[in-house]
């Protein structure tokens, strides 16, 4: 697996800039599941085969998982993902970020053992935290730069000198020096499409992951206009609970799946 | 327990200023306990057990216990700091942040799951991303401000505004705005003892988690001269590496207590 080349084959093979994001609840899991040990890995497996030819990419939510002692489950899901829809790469959605000795760590922890092809990593502590992350360019390295909750203006968007704010310095910082082994993307929610439209100015084609419509309420209109590259990809759009939950039965990935569908054809009448 | 009581205690009772994080590395560990399975848990368990009485806290870093699949072991851990050396308050050092609804599963992971009693947090998205630990009082929450590594400079030292840099701008935030459940304390890195300092001016007698002494090249006496609040206590002055790996044989744990008595000795001389 190579991350960057594995992702522009998938928006090209699939026609597709959807990412279904995996962030298991068992408290909304369909009934027939309740009770089971590996609820988690059976929940999320019906859901990534019922919609892998419908994604560029997965994003695991790595808090669902540790939350419920399930990295086990975590680890097989992620298996599975590799070995029945080759191709398809995973996002470990960690935002992990430390000193580079424990970034280490943490890169065997997604890597080594997790076995993901890309992460996030929060940007706070500067280049060295993300090294470990960059000396692997078949990996992906996804920093926070413009995050799609209430409380993303909080430090975001400060003025760090000249009207720059801190988001487009982290969005210009990791264009410019940080993407070394250009295996580097961005987070930039969609509650914000003028802020899209604003990072895919300074970072050129580099991908960008947007969280934030469905569930949180994000305009994929205005979304997919402001982000695009010009060959009409560049875009990983996450959609997790909107999906996820869109049924609450023994039927809940053929939900999952028209849900998947009609996002992704949304998604393409805008590219 | 209530991280902010116990801490209190801690600091007077022990008379001791030094926190013990526990980073375990298992290719550092003395050759008896290679390959052995519980390697991770005996080793933390003897580190502990040989310095309890010296330290006003213990710090594990989650990514060590995860790179090696050994989240059993930390949680065994934690629990036989809880249960032989009661009042030891637990920081789970995890750098943990992101929106609300995640936010609420690395809480239960951290304080359900672990049973620490404060985790450490990252700013950078906001104030929502760190209400769950919020709500949660008898917790700590304890925010990345200055970190000790090269790279802390590259976001924390921007100008904001007026001069204010970043990190003293969330200094302010946090003391002034989030610290609503009187839980909050902040990472100052013991490599800008001047930094300390000037976090320490802005808020009052929130307790500082200072890391960077040891392995990282700290000045004692500077951390604490500028870091002490008027009582002689408010820092938790970690030293992880310098005491873990003070010996290489069958003794290692009593030289990891000859290293933490004189650290703390060294720190009570500057009080």
């Amino acid at each position: 697996m190579h991350f960057m080349r594995d992702l522009q084959t998938a928006w090209q093979a699939r026609e597709s800039l959807l990412c279904v994001g995996l962030d298991p609840d068992p408290t909304r899991f369909p009934d027939h599941l309740h009770g089971r040990s590996d609820a988690i890995f059976t929940f999320c497996r019906a859901i990534v085969d019922a919609t892998a030819d419908l994604v560029c990419c997965f994003k695991p939510q790595i808090a669902y998982f540790a939350a419920h002692r399930a990295e086990d489950q975590l680890e097989a899901l992620i298996e599975h993902i590799h070995a029945a829809h080759p191709g398809t790469p995973v996002i470990l959605d960690a935002k992990r970020g430390d000193i580079g000795s424990t970034a280490e760590q943490y890169a065997v922890e997604a890597f080594e053992r997790f076995k993901a092809d890309a992460i996030t990593v929060n940007p706070y502590m500067g280049r060295d935290s993300i090294e470990p992350y960059l000396s692997r360019p078949d990996k992906g390295v996804i920093l926070l730069c413009r995050t799609s909750n209430p409380g993303g203006s909080d430090l975001q968007f400060l003025d760090v000198g000249d009207g720059e704010r801190l988001f487009e310095r982290v969005a210009r910082m990791v264009a410019d020096e940080w993407n070394v082994s250009a295996n580097c993307a961005l987070v930039v929610g969609a509650t914000f499409p003028d802020e899209i439209g604003r990072v895919r100015e300074l970072v050129g084609d580099m991908p960008l992951l947007v969280p934030g419509i469905g569930a949180q309420g994000g305009d994929v209109e205005a979304t997919v206009t402001a982000g695009r590259t010009p060959d009409g990809t560049g875009l990983m759009i996450n959609s997790s609970r909107a999906i996820l939950y869109a049924g609450h039965g023994e039927d809940f990935a053929d939900k999952a799946r028209a849900v998947a569908l009609s996002t992704r054809d949304e998604i393409n009448r805008y590219r």
